[in-house]
Formats: structure tokens, sequence, C-alpha cells
């Protein structure tokens, strides 16, 4: 059994760390917020799959009083990246630690492999609906399977990882890297940004003709750039499954409109500014995409 | 000397309709909502080229009601060209009746030839600050300089038209038509169609540098657009010109963001539609003004 430290204890860190520890892995959480109220409430999960509370975590409010462990957990928006993440990782990870980073966007594992050079990294994609509902207290409504792709781990590692994951009754699959973060991008680029120029919702934006062919045309663009980089497994296919699995979803307000509704910084740089930036050096332009970038920057400057 | 009707009596129609009855001119002109007022009270123009009032004016509050004329000012907006133009200047025009339409956009002129074949058209190009401040009331702040562009009308008789222009103390000049009409889009589309999506002004839009380049993008957009159009003279130095004269401009709000906070419809057919169709048919793509042209009528809509 490995090791775990959770950082960023939200909906993402919140639930998986609080299976693993249900699961009697041990698992350290960083909280800064609800530090004082999980070190005497512990962590409470009401789950699709049973609901369950553990009275005591190991919780803890600066990474430097934690123990290192075989795998951190990284559930931290992207707008931490560089600011406090180096800071944060530094006292918990060894030689042989694996950084589990479950964040949406391109280039977080290329950027983190430049701070750390050798550390052993893997994407987490997690396909879940949970929130954070409380201090110490996570919500999840459905679903809950995490992909994972690995960036630069040992594949053994990573094999041992998958399973212990496995183990703890966590429904967890190996993906290939690249394809799975373009995959993940080809709709959160659209629909994430979209819903905050506009100010509104997935279903609307789909029920407008317009701007259900500009969200078809900027999923296309996602497609057209993972082919240029090499992920040839992408097709139009993909995009028409995303439509139809978003016209099928009950309106749904994307992590990046919350982050706008709650006046929090947006993931404008991981979701937007590198994939855009990482087409371009294989030749390939994105100008629909783009151009939501740059209204984004002008909505986060205005604010 | 010739005789003039105006239809749309307001910033644009009220002028130059009322600078031409001042020097002289036979004037008729249309006005639903002001029609009692003006019969009583005249026009009021307060210029920076010097105020006059003209107390009685020919008024009509339908068009059936008006005389045929030699020349018919269109200052109405765009929005209108489908339901009601036609209809409006069917009693106006006879055999040689010349139509000035003073109105933004692309395509103007081809939809309405459609619907009057052979008539006698000219693109109107103003350059001038003006307003409608009340009814039988217009403001004239600055220029006041037209443009006209000779798109269907016998030469020798645009001519005529243009020195009976500038005999009644309006400057004018001969413009080459497709070239006058898209360099106006070049800051047309761009400006008007950002400052509704974004709810702002020109000064914002270009002190941010994610959104001055955008729109320094569309601009281009625009060029390459008329350049695949035939219109060779359009280049980038002409995109750099804009750029420096809107610097240099008060914050501006133009025409459609008035529209838009004022709850007018908005001219998204003849500023966007038509132009990026005209440019897809040469084989020209503008991605990113097509994808403006989706928010604005996203934004329309959900009003």
């Amino acid at each position: 059994m490995l090791s775990y430290s959770v950082i960023g204890m939200g909906a993402i860190g919140g639930y998986y760390g609080g299976r693993l520890a249900h699961a009697g892995r041990e698992v350290h959480f960083l909280s800064h917020s609800d530090y004082q109220y999980v070190l005497q409430n512990g962590l409470r999960v009401d789950s699709c799959d049973g609901d369950f509370h553990l009275p005591h975590i190991n919780a803890y409010s600066a990474s430097k009083d934690m123990p290192k462990t075989d795998v951190i957990i990284v559930g931290l928006k992207s707008v931490r990246n560089h600011d406090v993440l180096p800071e944060l990782l530094r006292p918990v990870i060894h030689d042989n630690s694996i950084v589990i980073l479950i964040q949406n966007g391109i280039g977080l594992e290329e950027d983190l492999l430049k701070i750390f050079p050798g550390l052993q990294i893997v994407a987490g994609l997690a396909f879940i609906c949970s929130a954070k509902v409380g201090p110490g207290h996570v919500s999840h409504q459905c679903y809950g399977s995490i992909n994972l792709g690995n960036y630069s781990c040992n594949q053994e590692q990573f094999e041992v990882l998958l399973h212990d994951i496995l183990d703890a009754s966590i429904q967890a699959a190996e993906v290939p890297y690249m394809e799975a973060r373009w995959k993940k991008a080809v709709w959160n680029m659209p629909f994430n940004g979209m819903t905050v120029a506009l100010n509104t919702s997935t279903d609307r934006l789909l029920k407008n003709p317009a701007t259900r062919q500009l969200i078809y045309d900027q999923m296309m663009e996602v497609i057209g750039a993972a082919n240029a980089l090499g992920v040839e497994s992408l097709t139009a296919d993909f995009a028409d499954k995303m439509m139809q699995m978003t016209d099928e979803m009950v309106p749904y307000s994307p992590s990046m409109k919350l982050d706008y509704d709650f006046h929090r910084p947006m993931e404008i740089e991981y979701l937007y500014t590198r994939p855009i930036a990482e087409a371009k050096k294989a030749g390939f332009d994105m100008p629909k995409l783009a151009m939501l970038e740059a209204e984004l920057k002008f909505i986060e400057e205005q604010r």
C-alpha cells in the first residue's frame, strides 16, 4: 500500500483523498482554510456510492509539517501552479514520489517537470460531479472514475499506483497521456470560456443555432490542434459525441463559469494560452479559441 | 437643382436634409414619430458650422403622400431594409431617381437592386458626429463630409448629383464604391461588435493588450476579405491608421453599442453576416469576425 498526500482539499482532493483514507490508505491532507475545522470534525463525504465520515484525518496547515509520501494528489486550481505549488510540493516529495495533477488544461506537466527535473508526474483526468459544500464536507453526486495518463513516471511504478487506487475502490484506468489531455480540452475549451464570455449556461449555447455552430467549430479547432500535435486518434466523431453528451446533460456551469461567478481567478493560462501556443508551435492556428482567450483576459482585467 | 426626399429623419437624414433645404433645395421629409411636431415647429440644426432653423419644412407621415423626387436619401437603420424600405421607396422614385443609402455595412445596394432592378443607387459614407437630440432637433458636433460611391448610377447623373450637393455647402467627394464600403468596414466590424460583446468602449478595448491585438487581427480579416474581393488598395497600413485614429479619439460608443444600450435591434446582418458571406464566396475566411457574429446573434436572442 502506498502513502498519499492531498494538496487542495476541495471537491476533487477531498473526494479522492477521502476515498483512499476510507479504504485504509495513509493519507495526509493539506488544508489552509478548513484546518481547524477538519482537525476537530474530520472529513464528511456524501456520496451516491454511499456516504461516509472520517472522524480523524491527518490534517496540516503547512506542507513543511507533512511527511514525505509515495503519491501526492494535487487538486489545486492551476492558477496556483506558478506561485505556490512548487513550495507546497518540495517538502512532501521523496526521490520516488509520484505527483498526480488532477487539473484542467494543457502544459501543466511540462511546466512542473521544468521546476522538478526527473519528477514522476501523472495526469489525472477525473470524470466526476462533486462539490465542496462546507468545511470538511464534500458532496459527490455522480460518476467518480479517474483516468491516469503517464507523463514522466516509471511504467512499473505507474502500474503499482494504478492497482493501489483500484484496490481502494476507485474506478481508474490508464489512458494515453496526450490523447487524454486533448480529449478533455475538446469539451473544456469551448464551454468553459463561452459560458463566461456570454454569461450563460451550456444548454443556452447549444439552443441558439449561431453559438451551437460556434461551439462545434471551436471543438474542431481543438481536434485539429491535437492532430497537428500527433494525436491522430481524435476525429470529428468525438466532437459529435461531445455535442450529443452536452445536449443530454442538465444545464451546467463549467468550472471557469463558477470561478467567474464567485470572483475567483480564471484558469486562462492552462485552458487557453498554453494549448493555443502548443498548437501554433506545430503550425496550427486556433483563431476562434484565441479570440475567446482575448475576451477572457479582458473580462478578467476589467473586474 | 435637384429635388430631394429624406427617409429616416434622424441624426443623418435630419442633418443632410436640413442642410440641403437650408441651401434652397426642395426637400421632402418622411417623419413618423415627429410628424406633428415638425409640422408646427420645423427643423432645428445646432451645428459647429453655424446653427440654423427651418420654421417650415415639407413633412409627411406616410411616403404615399410624398411627391416623386430626383434624389432619395435613406438614413434608416439597415434592420428596416427588408421589411419596410421597399414600401417606403416605391411611391417616391421616378424612372431616373437616385437613391443614396447612408447606412453601414456590406451588401445593402445589391439587395436593394434585386428589389428594384435598374434603380440608380449610390452608397453614402458619412463622416460626421451628429445626434438627434429631440423631435425635429439635430445636434451636429463636428466633421460632416460625405463620400459617395457610385453603385448603379449613370455616371453623368452621378456627377450632377455630386455638384448639386457641393453647391449646397456640403463637403462631398466621389470614392470608388467597393473600396469605400470595405474601408469603412475595417473600423466598423471590430469596434461595433466588440463594444457590445464585452459591454465596453473603444478606449478600453485598445488599452488591454489582448483585445488590442484581437481588434487588429479583426481589422486584418476585413482587409484580407477586401483584397480577396478585388479591392487591392486596402493594405495593413490602413489598419495601423485606424488603430492610431481610435487611440486619439475620445472613448466612443459605436452605433451598434448605442442600439444595444437603448434596446434597439442591432445591424448584425449588413455589418457581419453579409460581408462574411461575401468573403466566403471569394474563398476567404473571417473566423474571428464570424465568432463575433455568433456572439452578437446570441446576445440579440437572449434579450
